[in-house]
């Protein structure tokens, strides 16, 4: 078994409880979009198929403590344990670590490599287009939110309430993605994906009202 | 207050615990779309208000004993009630009650009046179209199954489990929707809406392998 076989098999074991919006299929897809970026972009591969499969084996400890800790800082730690116990050498962790640790780019953890963009290209990407349309309906579902209010105000409602949807996801922070992208594949794929995204919600709204 | 208003208030109290997916949003929208049919295809505007507006209030019965009592059925019993107790004539009732037991079209239950027949097609436009794969999503998300699965046995799948999805939903039943309208502009309106959602599930399928 080679290493990205090891890796693969020890990192869906942290998925067996996850939720559908976040589970190991997610991780699946975000692999996908890196092995079509980063070819593209011309990337270590090695290391962004790695980063790619352990960027969310920290994702079920934030869940449990309600966002205290940030999933991508201990995906980091917990992937550096990994990789040091299969006897990754030291740059090699660092590089990778370094890629998953920052792909929530929040703060002062910003991806700086051409691996750690691609991976925070691709984590965001999986979250809009027709994919993200279905994750934030499939999101709403799983916490009890409805299915639609075309005017609803994105500032007053609470998010993980019965007042929630898809649409304040959307409009709160899908339709934003495109603009941060950091690659230039990364670029063009988002511009798709969002302007399928803005046709649906522009569609959704007027059948909502019998018009369509 | 009159006799809608009245019939509105009764009825909203019905879908105070439904889920997202059918809820007493989903009547506005079906109510919605009758005003539209029924307006292009000359029904009677009252009796087919009044239909709309009861015609899931047997829903939650159908819930709660898993699928034993017909919604349909249990609801034109209620609407009976209720509307026998407001004083509505004995003929008005009658034609209510047709729609409210045919509109899911199964055995001997037929719609047979226009306005029968438009509230039927309005009750499955609502399953297609972008708020038809938001509503799938979102079912998908109550019961907690997963977000895709391309490749997904339609056949042997079981619903209401984790290996369910949409796009079941969408390949065994939504797809077919658009052939069982009843009415012209209900045959217009769903094939727009399926339009849509071919392009949809084409989409998604090609964004999960991070081609699109």
């Amino acid at each position: 078994m080679n290493l990205i076989e090891q890796v693969t098999n020890r990192a869906k074991k942290n998925f067996s409880d996850s939720k559908g919006s976040h589970d190991w299929e997610h991780t699946q897809r975000v692999y996908s979009l890196c092995l079509h970026l980063g070819k593209k972009e011309g990337a270590d591969m090695e290391i962004l198929k790695i980063a790619a499969i352990l960027h969310d084996i920290g994702r079920k400890y934030q869940d449990k403590c309600h966002g205290k800790i940030c999933h991508a800082e201990k995906g980091a730690g917990l992937a550096k344990e990994l990789l040091s116990k299969l006897g990754v050498d030291k740059e090699k962790i660092n590089k990778i670590t370094h890629c998953i640790e920052t792909h929530r780019f929040r703060g002062n953890k910003i991806p700086k490599s051409k691996e750690a963009k691609i991976l925070f290209d691709a984590d965001k990407l999986d979250s809009i287009g027709a994919v993200g349309i279905g994750r934030a309906f499939l999101f709403a579902g799983e916490i009890g939110a409805k299915l639609h209010d075309k005017n609803i105000n994105i500032n007053k409602t609470k998010p993980y309430t019965k007042e929630d949807t898809a649409y304040r996801e959307y409009m709160l922070k899908l339709k934003k993605i495109k603009e941060r992208m950091l690659t230039g594949e990364g670029k063009r794929i988002a511009k798709e994906r969002h302007k399928f995204m803005v046709e649906f919600f522009d569609r959704l709204n007027k059948e909502v009202d019998g018009i369509l």
